[in-house]
């Protein structure tokens, strides 16, 4: 069973909209190596998790409740660099189509108009070439050693194409956020190199993959100066043996030592997003917009729901 | 950020294994409007949500919460309908393939064979009829009312289709779960509905759909007795103002009255899944196994992370 | 501008429900060479069509204004197959899940569970395997040779793939329909090829393809008795050119001549589709249809809207 | 059975090609909320429609058959604005690759490249990214309620969605199309919405959605003014009940009256499209020209063939 | 540039049609981890190679080269499985529809109706649910160790599959292939692990995966036993440096050796596949035939192609 | 069984990188009538070939075997069009991201990212829309006749779209690949034109589609001139029965003769392409590199594989 606060795993920097970085983005999110993936890859094997290595089933699935936060985070990020992008190249929005004008007429050139026509400026389950997720990605064989294989190889590939995602944009807001996923997907690599080096893998000088010294990136350095590349959360409320797994040294074989912890150290306030009038979005007008300014007020003595903490323990 | 503990949302009742009634709860899981579909379409939508009405954005962002606890609660019950298939029709099942012979010759035959060469008698992110699960089922117009509306045909259709899948097997493990996702549609088409009135609508007798009072299937009745077809849960560990909009009476106009609440009043064990030879899962020869029960010893000593509780607050 | 009448193009004769044949005719409504395709590629060239060949453009709509009476037709069809299908093995179906009986258990055993789970025993726009119709099936390249190619290469194996389905089963239901599409397939092979033939192909004794005498198929034989393999309407209310091609001896060169006709000699009632409590459909509670019964009633004086043929010469 | 004539529901107004608005018009044809499938789902649910509601038939038929001169209409728009495009950016357009050189240069920078080398400066079945549209677009779920509710929200986001298109352009012929869609979407928001009324629902000020009064865009409101989007019309040529339902007030409840015809009040002759070298279409060298050229001579006394009247009746 | 000879890499063995057991195998065919997505990977993986590495180019190629030998072996198996099925419960078969019998009776009720309404009971590009193969499925991600890695876990589950097919049937024809198929993926896993080898990688006792020791299958046994699960062909015309990593010790730490060799020891005939009149296979009526067969005869005296060995050297 | 040298079927010429022409002509390597569908379809109908025309199928298969050679041309070609994009519009290319810089930041702009981000600036198996190929594309109808009229269509609309993308660039690596597959393409034209010949069809002044002097490309013109429009290539080791139908007057009937070979009368040498440290391609840091090396010294005494020659007679 699930549950959320409201805190985003890393915060959303603030730059000018740039609806291509978005696009680009795109393919962290909802390409065939990108969170939506890890996060549904995870925890279909976990939930489909068999025998007793329970350690091995929380480390999967720790990883995979993470994932969601990632998803989380990327789809602020790329509703944040596609928010006021119809001013992007310098017209001036107005209230809609005020007279038949064209307010939003940079979106139909942009790389995926669905941003604009389907999406309201926001974040769309599809990759970097508006292909939409596919469940085919998700690969859950039943069979440990070739799960954590696959697994090693789906982070792989997802840091690499961040590492070329982060080449593409020096926008800030799209920086942060990569930065931070090449650190994390650096974790994730060695939680999964680890767990195979728990059943005899030497790994030498291979990992990680790419070979690059991403602290090479000011934005990555950063964080892995605060050692978030060899820390992993549990995300479990009542318990997790993932740390008799991620502990010791790192498999990238350079001194570091793995951490596990139950949580990240930090949370970050989420960003509220405004309404956006071109986009009829949320859309209410002044009778029905009343009429949900109602359910604010007036209800100041509702008597709060129970807490979780009373009836989870 | 997400959280878990290792708890189901309903129990997982034990019966005989069926193949065909695993591929029917297939539809549940990974079909057009399946739970995988109500997860992410929540959960996009509340990532891009626009504009201030909170008590919207929380009721949308809980639901799509307990969504993942679906997603969750139906992949266990279609692993455990698949568990032992082989045996299905009276073959004893044999370690793998010894001399030679053909010990899951049942499997080519049943409804989506990939349950068996693809997976390892787990749940497949598919539908009833073997296609995967896409990105382009998820609607996020940034519409308010139009999304509200979208999702109250989602779950609506949801409902539907789980009522005709009830009558398609007497098997106790589908109907328990698919009993207890029958109650959860209709409180969340509640929900949207209830969104929906606070707009304006009057539904008077349309609701809910399918008009069929689903108290006469006697799985269901024992829950909705219980109430937890007028109750929803917010699943958000640091508050949420649903009850802004959940709360009062339900629009299906029967007399009933809406209930929030942090969480369901009942958690319920996980089954573990045991280990399954014939589809090499989890594959590990006693060589190996000697190295991954290596890691459950010796490490008592272990420093437990610290608690979740400790730091999120 | 498109008009309809309450008529089908063939009669829809009765016989047992058999979901498996209901499956295998899919493939004539939503395969890749099925009448949806043909259906949406003549539309589609004849909207995209350029140049002065009035006469090309005439032939080519004038099929796909029929395509379009053929997807009602074979839908009609389809969904007569499978209705009542849940006593089909025998099962007396009952109220839904009385006292929780499972009254279609036999549906998640039939070839596509959606017919059951998804549709209501009804037609769906997917093929045999289960695929859903894609727009890539459209081919409209704006080159008239190569369409005119193409067409007959669709008309083909269209026309193949149902003579293979006809000897799939003795349903009367099924192999009426088959009969008439077959018929009508090779009079659009012919269509095509006369096209063609106009630019100076000759065909000798290559056609139809394929190269088999369907009257050996006693259903098709009395069709083509009565000449309508050798026929093609216009469907078109304003005139058309279709004359100029379809005319004088067949490209099948077997001695006979095409006739062009403003529409079929005979068309035939649509049947009603009776309700399927166990599908909830249509679904409307006794408090429902009574509103519903309020439409029939009090308005007999309804002013009728004025006809088509008034507005529109 | 279906029946054509050479006329257009909206006449298609001239201006320079545009080929990144035709892109985005792709959209509102080939999306997952266009006309191909409003077309395609009213369609489905008709054919398949179930028990004796004969005016709730007529009236999800009705706006089908409508559907398809949309699509007509439509795709003629797309091919317009594409027509001609390789001049779009200046370069003057030459016989196909005189001595080698690049005529349509431009083409390869394109939204969608396969206007240019899979179309012929055509319209295709795809969507705004270049999705091909798909047959799990179709709802038919056999269920009434549901149905015109999934109906309602299927209009309500076709409509949001070309407001949004109107605002990403000022071209004449993409406005003209767009702004008779808006409209239209509108009074089969109507349609639905009413039907609900019937069984119940009062929707106070919800409608239309997206609550804009879109009469601010100065072409739909010469449209609306002569009031198009209260009225629906039957294309029915034997009669229909439709008018049971779609009559009083609108469901907007803004004072407004629906009114059925039996087609629309005007109709629009439909443009030719001039021949296209580069694109090599419709590619008749002279010798074929020849050959089609004498399909229009020499055959003057031609029996017309009989009139769709002297047969239908 | 590549070249062919007619024979098969392995014999196809007679048994009788077994239309489930094809279906099966269609997954080693059409599948996500099949030899058509091992045979594009590769050759995409070796066109795009960059570097000077040829020893791993010629590597990775020299395995997509035998790939498309095994989409050739895999195909005639899955041809032979199907071939006279239309016989394979008993119905005897008679021409096509003769008076209107229906011989292919059975075929609507196989798992893959396409087998026999699409294919003439021949081989299709698809997995055993039916579903198209699928570009996306190659990985091609230009980084050397990643693609390596990525290669090794395709070989990894398309040898786990072919194990669990395996268990699945005890027809002869089916198990010929797959027992050779386990056989070369297990050889395939030693070549780039062993690629990995050299740059640093220890697998100890991790492979092959699955971990488990095939020549308990007998017909596993007997090709291991010939050493074919250690050898690795170039199939390279003009040289290759493949045996610079393909050599030594195997990187199962087995005692076993790798060797490479120019192609296998043997080759094998192809079998005809016999005409099938109820697919209208290949459909040449006697008059077409008459023409065919000319093409046999009075050309004794052509001049024979000039040999390939002629020019290439 | 397949073999390769290490040869192309026609040079890369050298120019300019071009990502937009890369990205067209994908269309000729991943779209629905590209090089990957003719190889996929030849080769499943020669593996499918049922009776005992030899002729036909050595035809139809020594094509296929061709169409593997153009998948590697047209995808040498388009990695050599995308190599060193970065610096497509002027940006200096330097190291990954030192100090952060933005080197890629033309990519995300251009028309597929993928070749960007998911690919490392090489060919990707999709079309221009970024539609991953799919295996609906191959037509397998079993019936000669419809399988070589549709691979007839199928040659003629690769041509049409190939003299189309001619037309979009004046590139000289686009074209030199352009002008050898129009030119190509005609041939093939040819050889299913002329099976159906030897069946009884006049061609007359049909073809070749598009009916376009493609000799007035001054690239094609120094092709045809060479006669490679006539001729066709065995590509078969062990002799081959194609000359039995490609012989004789073409069937375009102007006065050109057909000629078979064994094998392309030049071949020409594969151009290495380089690392991209942009793209971490090959990727390998100097400790790997090291690795690497040491594979191509000290074994100089290897033991050279045995030639195939040896072994396969």
């Amino acid at each position: 069973m699930f549950y959320h606060i409201q805190k985003l795993i890393n915060p959303i920097v603030d730059d000018e909209p740039d609806p291509s970085a978005a696009n680009a983005l795109q393919e962290g999110l909802g390409g065939q190596f990108g969170e939506m993936r890890t996060m549904m890859q995870y925890l279909f094997q976990s939930f489909n998790f068999r025998g007793d290595g329970k350690a091995y089933l929380d480390l999967i699935q720790g990883i995979g409740i993470e994932e969601i936060s990632h998803v989380e985070l990327i789809s602020k990020t790329i509703s944040k660099l596609l928010d006021g992008a119809p001013g992007y190249k310098g017209k001036k929005f107005d209230v809609p189509g005020k007279g038949g004008e064209a307010p939003m007429e940079m979106a139909k050139e942009q790389k995926n108009p669905h941003h604009f026509i389907v999406g309201a400026q926001g974040a769309l389950p599809v990759d970097a070439a508006g292909n939409p997720w596919s469940g085919s990605y998700v690969h859950c064989n039943g069979n440990l050693v070739l799960d954590l294989l696959d697994n090693l190889v789906l982070e792989s590939t997802g840091r690499l194409q961040k590492c070329r995602i982060y080449q593409m944009s020096e926008n800030k807001t799209l920086r942060a956020t990569v930065a931070f996923l090449i650190a994390r997907d650096e974790a994730h690599e060695m939680a999964f190199a680890k767990a195979l080096e728990a059943l005899g893998v030497e790994w030498n000088k291979l990992l990680p993959i790419p070979k690059f010294d991403s602290s090479r990136y000011p934005e990555v350095k950063k964080l892995i100066d605060g050692g978030i590349n060899r820390e992993q959360y549990t995300f479990r409320i009542d318990g997790s043996d993932m740390e008799k797994i991620f502990r010791g040294s790192a498999p990238a074989n350079d001194g570091t030592q793995l951490v596990t912890l139950a949580e990240p150290r930090e949370k970050y306030d989420i960003p509220e997003a405004p309404e956006r009038p071109e986009e009829f979005s949320p859309g209410l007008d002044p009778e029905l917009q009343a009429l949900a300014d109602a359910l604010g007020e007036a209800k100041a003595k509702l008597k709060k729901p129970s807490k979780r903490e009373n009836t989870h323990r």
